[in-house]
C-alpha cells in the first residue's frame, strides 16, 4: 500500500479483516499512528514509496495518495511489474492517462481503476438486472449526482474540475451500464453556489448528454451542493421497464405528526454511503489477482472516463455538443511525448 | 331520498350526476336550497317522509337522516314495500336492529347499509386480492382507524359511543375481508384524548381483537384524534405474503430539505377520503336494485356489525373476552319485543 | 363550445356539474348523441360553429376540435369579440401562431391556451412551493413526460410532431416553473419504438435541455412508451432544496410475497391521470371571465412553447443547440404574412 | 468468551476487531476451527468454562451458548464477581430467572441481556424521537414481528415456545418504548403455519394485547413464517403524532414493468438485519463496564420479559387476560426453591 490517509485506512481495514485471499506486506506513508505500527507488527510500515513497491513478496500495490502522485507510482509499479489499484483518476492529463493505460497493457500488468461506485450493491444489482434483460434494451440512463457540499477550496484548486474530479464517477457508471461507448457530449456548466469556485476556475453545476455510438443518450446532473444531502441516484428506462435506484437513508423511521410524513434524509458522507461499495472493489480486485481474471474497472475504463470529462469541459467552454474523437489522443503519439 | 344533509347530498349528486340506471323522483327533508328547487324543477321536494315513501313510481328509498329516525323509516319502507339503502347503523338498539334485519328479509324488500369503505377502490381492490388467492390463506387482519379529530361531543353524545358509531366501519371490513363470523370480541378502551368525552360517558380511543370461529383474528386500533390527519389503513397477511392499503395523501409531492424528506398528509376529511366510495357503493345499491341482485352490504351486516359493537363495549366493560353469542338476541323474540 | 369529442365532453361536464360562474349556451358539433339533446333541452346543439359561436348570448367560446381548425376559430372568435379557450396548440404554424396571439392581444380578448398540466393539483402545489421560496433559488427543472403507448399512425401524421404534439406540455411546465424565458434550446431525437412513426418522419423519443436567459436550465425526457404506463414526473431543485413529483398510482395497495414488494402502476390514461388539472383549469378559465383576471395560461404561453418545439426540431435536424431567436418571427411580419 | 457458535462469532469479531475498550482474553467452546487458533494466538482457547470464568485478568464474560446452560454459567459468573453479558434468554423456568435477577443485584455483579433489538439503529432512534417528545405521549405501540420461516423443529422443541423464544424481543421492546410496566397480557395462539409445531406442543402464530399500568397497550403480532421474509416493524403512536420504522430492504432498487412497481424484499436473516444492533449492543456494554454506567438491559429487563412470555403463555391456555402478578413469583421465596 502507498498512502495511509482516509481511504488508504479503509482498504487497510478491509484487506486485513474482512477479506480473504490477500495480506498487507508493506506500506509506504509520511506518517504513521504508532498505535498502528504496534498492532500489525509484521508490516513494514516504510517512508519510502519505491522501498514498498519493489518489495520481491509484493504481488500488487494499492495507490491511495493524492491525484498529483498516481502517475509516477503506476509507472514504478508496471516497471516492477506489479499488479496496481489506483484511486481515479490516473492523472489530470488526458496525454498522460493515455499513455499509463497503453503501458500497462503492454505489460501485461493489471490495473484496477478505483471506480467504487460500479460495485456498491444497489448499482450492481441494478447492473445485473440490465444484463439480465428486465428492462430490455436500454433507452436512456439518467443520473442525479449531487454532493452535499463543496470540498475545501483548495482541494478545488487541484481536482481537476468538476468534470475530472466528481462527474467522472458519473461517466464511468453511464459507459459501465450502457455497455457502450461515448461518442458525444453536450455539457451546460453553471457556478450559481459558491463565488471561491468560480475564482477558482471551476464550475459547481452542470448538466450533461451522453450520446453514445448508436444514438442513445444519458443525461448527469451534477451539483457540489444539496440543501438535503449526498443525493445519488439512477435511472435506467429501457423498452420493457424501468429500474431505479434510490438513496440510501439514515434510518427507516417515519415521522408523522401535523406538518407532514417525515423521513430521514439520505447518508450524507461519501465513506458512509458507499462504504460497501469499498469492500466490494477490493474483494474484485484480490479475485480478480488471485483467479487471474480480468480487472472489473480497468485502465481503458479510466481513460474513457477520463475523455469524457475533457469533452465535456471543452462543450462548457464552446457551447456546443463536443465529439469523443475531438479529444482523443493516438497513444503511442502520447506515449512519445509523455516519455520526453 | 329522505334526508338532505351532508351525505345525502353526495348521494343526491352521484345520482344525478354521476350513475345511470336511477333518478330522484321525491326528496324529505325539512329545509332545503331554494336553488336546488329550481334546478331541479322534475323533483317532488316534500317535508313529509311519508310523502315521498308511499309515492308509488318511487321503488326504493335512500336513508339519510339522524340514526334516531332510521329504524321507523326503515319499517315504514318495508310496510311500502320498498327497497331500501340506509346510512348505518339501522338503529343503536340490538334488538331494533335484529328486527329490522329480520323484517326485511321476511317482506323480501332488498336493503343495503352504508358500508361504504366496502367500496373504497383501494380496499375492494385489496378483497379482490384475497378472494383471487394472492396471498393464500388469510390469517390475520389488522385495521389502523384513527380520526383527525373527535366529532362535536353533542355529536358524541347521541353517537350510541366509539363502537357503534365509528368502529363499526372497521368491524364490517373485518368480516368482509375475512370472510367469516366473528365468534368472540376482546377490547380495550381508554379515555386519554378529551375529558368531555368521559364526561359524556364514552371513550375516545379503543384496541379491538376480532377471533373468528375458526380461531384466525383480526386487529382494530381506533382513536378519535390523529395528529397528522385521518388514519384510515388495513392489512391482511395470509399464507402466500400480505396486502397493505396505505392512506390517500393529500399529494404526490415530496419537499426534501436540509430537515427531512417530506410528504404531504392524508386526506384528512372522511368526505374527500371516500368519495369515490360513495360514488360506488351508490353505483351497486342501483345495479343489484335493476339486475336484481343481492345487496353488497345487507341487513344482516349491518346487524353483525352492531352485535360485534355491543360485545366490544360488553368486553371493556368486565374487562374479559365477550362471546358474540352472549349479545345475540332471537329474532323472533325480539321482534315481538320491539314490537310491543 | 365547438367541439364535442373525447375532451369537448369533459368540459362540457365539468362546467354542467362540477362548476358555477358559467353555463353552456350552445354547442356546434357535426354528430350528437340524441340522448344528450334531450337531456339538455335548453342547450342549442347546431352543426355549424360559426352560428354558435356568433350568438350574441355567448360571452366566450371553447374549441376543443382538432388542431387543424384551431387557428380559424380563435380568429372568428376575435373578430365576434368572444373570449376563448382553446386546446392546445394553436396551430402548426409558427408564424400564424405568432400572429393569433398578437390578434388577441390587440383585440383585447382573452384567450386561454389548454396546458391543463398546469392545473393539476400536484403540479400546481410544487409551484406553488417554488413561489412560497420552499426550495430558495431554482437551479434546474427535470421532467419525465413519457407516454404508455403510442396514438395511432394517423394522428401522429397531422401532430406536427412529438414536440409539437406532446413535450409542448413540458416546455410549458418548465418555463411555468422556472418563471423564465428559454433562451437555447439542445435536443437529441430517436426512433426506436415504433417504425411507423420513422417512416411518418416523426421521432418517438427525445431528451432536450432548455437553457434559460440567465444560464440555468431544464431537462425533459420523452418518450412515446413506456412499458409500466403513464409516466408523468417533476424534480424541481434548488439551493434550499428539491420538490419530487411522483406519478399518481392506481391505488395505494402494496403486496407483499415471495417475489417481491409490488406497487399498483401509474394511472395509464391522460384523462384519468388528469381529470382534476381539467376541471381546474375550466375553474380558472372561468374564473378569469368573471372576475377580470388574466388568463393564466394565455397566448403568450402558447406561443413560446411552439417557439421552443422548433427549436427543439431544428436541433435534433442540426445536432447543435438552437438559440430561440433563431426560430422567432417577427409578428408583425408574420401577421402580414398570414393575412395574405 | 462462553460458547463460539453463530452469535458468538459477532460478537468475538465486533470485540476484536471493530470496537475499543476491551479485548478477548479467553474463549471456551468445545470446538474451535483451527484458523481461529493461529490468527489469535493470544488469546486462551479452552474447553473448560470454568477455567476461562475464573481467569483473573478476565473482568467480563458474554455467555453465547444454547439457552439450558445459561443458568449454570451466570451463577459461576456471579460467584467468580465477574460482569455478564448473556445471550436472552437467562432460563427458561421463570423462577430460575427470578434468582438469577436477584443474585447479580446483590452481588453487585453487572448483568446484560442480549436483547439486540433496543440497540437497532433504526429503532434506538425510534425510540430517542419518543424520549425526545416528537410524538407527545404515547397512546399506542404495535409491533409485526415475523420470521422468514420456522426454526428447525429441534430447535422448537428446546426453545420454550413461540413467546419465550420469539415474542420475547418483542415485550421487551413494547416495554423499552413505553418506559412502563406491563399490568396485563392478552394473548391469542394458532397453529396454522406447520403441524409439527403444533406436535412438539408449540403454536406458531400469535397475538397479545400488552395493558400497561395506566391502561394505555401494546399490540404484537408474531408469525414464525412470513412469505416475503423477515418482517420487524415498530409503530408508535402519541398525541402530537406517529413514529413508522419499517423494514430494511435489500437494496433500494425499484423495477417498473407492466406487471407493477416492484421493490426488493426486507433482509431475511436475523444476523444481516440485525447486524449493526450486535456491533451497537456490544459497544454499549463495553462502555456500562469501562465507566461505570448502569446495563442499557438489565437482568430486570431479562425477568419482566419472561413474566411476560408466561402470562401470554398463560392466556392462550385459559382464552382470558392475565394479570402480570399471576404469574410473578416472589424472590426470596423463588431464591430458596431454585438454590435447593
Amino acid at each position: 500500500m502507498v498512502g495511509m490517509g482516509r481511504i488508504g485506512k479503509i482498504h487497510f481495514k478491509n484487506i486485513q479483516h474482512q477479506l480473504a485471499g490477500a495480506e498487507i506486506v508493506a506500506v509506504a506513508d509520511l506518517r504513521y499512528d504508532t498505535a498502528l505500527k504496534e498492532i500489525y507488527n509484521g508490516i513494514l510500515f516504510s517512508e519510502n514509496p519505491d522501498e514498498v513497491i519493489t518489495l520481491p513478496e509484493v504481488d500488487a500495490i494499492l495507490i491511495c495518495t493524492p491525484t498529483s502522485s498516481h502517475a509516477a507510482l503506476i509507472e514504478k509499479g508496471i516497471q516492477s511489474g506489479k499488479h496496481i489499484f489506483c484511486e481515479k483518476p490516473m492523472d489530470l492529463s488526458l496525454e498522460k492517462t493515455t499513455t499509463l493505460s497503453e503501458m500497462a497493457k503492454e505489460a501485461g500488468v493489471k490495473l484496477m481503476l478505483g471506480f467504487n461506485r460500479r460495485f456498491d450493491p444497489d448499482f450492481m444489482q441494478a447492473n445485473q438486472s440490465v444484463r439480465d434483460g428486465k428492462i430490455g434494451d436500454v433507452q436512456i440512463v439518467k443520473i442525479t449526482s449531487r454532493d452535499p457540499g463543496p470540498p475545501p477550496i483548495e482541494y478545488i484548486k487541484h481536482s481537476g474540475g468538476l468534470f475530472m474530479d466528481m462527474a467522472i464517477h458519473d461517466f464511468d457508471m453511464a459507459r459501465h451500464i450502457m455497455g457502450k461507448e461515448v461518442a458525444e457530449v453536450y455539457s451546460r456548466g453553471l457556478n450559481i453556489i459558491d463565488h471561491e469556485i468560480r475564482k477558482a476556475g471551476d464550475i459547481d453545476t452542470a448538466l450533461t448528454t451522453l450520446v453514445f455510438e448508436d444514438g442513445t443518450y444519458a443525461v448527469i446532473d451534477n451539483s457540489r451542493k444539496a440543501a438535503y444531502g449526498y443525493d445519488q441516484r439512477l435511472e435506467i428506462f429501457g423498452d420493457k421497464g424501468m429500474i431505479k435506484v434510490g438513496n440510501n437513508l439514515h434510518n427507516q423511521n417515519v415521522l408523522f405528526n401535523q406538518d407532514g410524513i417525515h423521513h430521514a434524509l439520505p447518508l450524507d458522507f461519501f465513506m458512509d454511503r458507499y462504504a460497501k461499495s469499498y469492500l466490494k472493489e477490493m474483494e474484485l480486485f484480490i479475485d480478480a489477482l488471485v483467479n487471474d481474471k480480468e480487472m472489473p474497472a480497468g485502465g481503458e475504463d479510466g481513460l474513457k472516463a477520463t475523455q469524457i470529462a475533457y469533452a465535456a469541459k471543452m462543450s462548457v467552454e464552446t457551447g456546443r455538443p463536443v465529439k469523443l474523437s475531438e479529444v482523443m489522443i493516438n497513444s503511442h503519439h502520447a506515449m512519445e511525448k509523455t516519455s520526453d
